[in-house]
């Protein structure tokens, strides 16, 4: 038997998180079974853990060895949860680890022994019967923590990079800036040579950009915030945004400076503003409360959500691969994710980590291993 | 000499308004001049007029022949006025008359005696030069009052229809619903047989839209509006909405109750929402508080601005000119405009005019006649 995380929502509004036994997977003749030896905790991983659950009503009951977490989903957030309602739901994005079985498929053979990446879900389990096709086989002496963010951050911020492309702006602006995503992000700019304006809510985040290179960082902490943005904005023209934030006014400041620093190199006055298209794209939502925004941007603008899945979709299986390709060449540079600390099943289910990871703050990324601390 | 009306914002925050004597135009050979005697107060034109200027600070000088209205732009909305400080600009985007001078080419000739109708700024004007091919005839027997819309609301009205088509959808909805755009759009809906979910904020906007047929209609003073709302985008799918109040939480939650439709329908759970892409074109600023949303509405979501010309540029001429020749063949029913009353110049710069018009309220759409009231 095998241990994998499990979130569930009641329909009284508790969440219930805990530990179930399963059978170890056999693979299909086209599959692999990979033992997960590392998997990122992502925000998105953390949206389906938690649901829309207050974390701070979270208790811990249970064993250390099948410890449960519970928490309280507010009425007001349970229409949204409706879908989900009273299923044990597993867990995880993305991870890595050796393939321990393959099936009888000359492909799945082939990677036996081997460290592979793999994205699809209930990640947080020891063990994971993957589609050999869907696995990313590492570089030897890659080791699984190296291969854990393989796919979310990666394909995210070279997904940014693309849209910008495809949608025919020039630069990027980025919040939450100094975010793992964010610092590959920078790299990735910095390598392509792609103006990239970072937004920051902290002085120490400026610096940590500043320290790997980055050459626009506006901090909304700053009392000159939407000059700075302005200005670099003009030096850039960047035209295109990607808030992870969404909620608050930062999105529509965005808007905004895009349309002053637009009209400063305008020629003549038009009345619904720039003709220039401006948008931002809301890919996250550290920022729960509403969004709000004067419109003091013309009327050629947008906001829209963005998400990773659709867009792959949209560019097809030919350019993923060559995301992907990119991916594994530059794993050890340009997509180097780093981890505060790495936990087991059980130490992920402690309210100590809870408080930490669980905020989802910059620098505060967590890696599960969930063969860690399990007896063989 | 012909009077023109003229908007002036000053550096110093003062709005003018006020009449100046022009030349009457000299055609050039592919041009005409029109004597226009019909032309709409539409939201877009006030916008022009009074720029951000405070309408409750206006004032009126001068003499009964030649008044002058000032008023006064708030400091902060100073700086969205920076293109047109200190330009006297003429005022009024369409309108209709008779053609009472022809260039030489034939197309001109053509035209010389016939009532017709024009787009392109300077309405607001006694005499205003065209080029031929710019003017729409109106059919014998149309008075200039019954041509004097034939532009901005019924392309923007099929415009609506058209982005319908083209981005994929299959039903529309549309707020401040009982105007006359509305209304207009009302009727295309109907004869197109295209599902259209009216939103207003009265009840005696909601019996106005009843009595022209209108299928579903919901206020937003009722307290079961956000079911109502729900109920009939379930019933009609409708998964884009156009929106001219902008400000408030409306916006939001024509996306929210979009997404309460679609997952009453979903057969399973979906983590970041419905699948399904819905849209809000913001087309008008009637509301000009901030705009805010909390996002309820999962991922697959867009909000932007939609303005007429750069959408009529996209169709192509050919669209256009399927468009327009559709106004024409139904000037008199689909198309037919309301009016609340006539003014002349001289009127239209009074404050009791200024009070009604100024409101933009639905059912209060002034008919300004350049050359009403004016010695020949």
């Amino acid at each position: 038997m095998a241990l994998q995380l499990r979130s569930l929502i009641r329909a009284n509004g508790e969440l219930e998180l805990s530990l179930h036994d399963e059978p170890i997977p056999e693979p299909q003749a086209h599959e692999v079974v990979i033992r997960v030896e590392a998997s990122p905790m992502n925000p998105s991983d953390l949206g389906l853990l938690f649901g829309a659950a207050d974390i701070g009503t979270a208790k811990v009951s249970g064993t250390p060895e099948r410890p449960i977490v519970t928490a309280t989903v507010p009425e007001r957030a349970m229409p949204a949860m409706a879908g989900r309602l009273d299923q044990s739901m597993p867990v995880g994005n993305e991870g890595a680890g050796v393939v321990v079985k393959a099936g009888s498929s000359p492909a799945a053979q082939a990677l036996l022994g081997k460290t592979v990446a793999a994205i699809g879900g209930a990640m947080y389990s020891q063990y994971r019967a993957v589609a050999a096709a869907q696995c990313l086989e590492l570089p030897a002496g890659t080791a699984p923590a190296e291969g854990a963010s393989c796919f979310v951050n990666p394909l995210t911020s070279l997904g940014m990079v693309e849209t910008m492309r495809r949608e025919g702006h020039k630069a990027l602006v980025h919040t939450a800036a100094a975010s793992n995503l964010g610092q590959m992000l920078n790299k990735i700019c910095q390598k392509d040579g792609i103006a990239l304006v970072n937004i920051v809510r902290k002085p120490e985040q400026e610096a940590l950009l500043r320290g790997i290179g980055a050459k626009y960082v506006c901090s909304t902490s700053s009392p000159t915030f939407l000059e700075d943005l302005t200005q670099a904005l003009v030096e850039t023209g960047a035209t295109l945004a990607f808030d992870a934030t969404g909620g608050g006014k930062l999105a529509g400041q965005i808007l905004g400076c895009m349309e002053a620093a637009l009209n400063r190199t305008a020629k003549e006055y038009s009345r619904y503003g720039s003709t220039t298209h401006k948008q931002v794209y809301i890919y996250g939502g550290l920022d729960r409360s509403p969004t709000e925004f004067v419109r003091n941007f013309g009327m050629a603008w947008g906001m829209g959500g963005w998400l990773l899945f659709p867009f792959l979709q949209k560019l097809g299986d030919e350019g993923v691969q060559r995301l992907r390709a990119r991916v594994v060449a530059e794993l050890k540079t340009t997509f180097a994710s780093h981890y505060t600390r790495e936990v087991s099943l059980f130490e992920a289910l402690q309210l100590d980590a809870i408080g930490v990871y669980g905020k989802q703050a910059t620098g505060e990324k967590f890696l599960l291993n969930p063969n860690k601390g399990v007896a063989a």
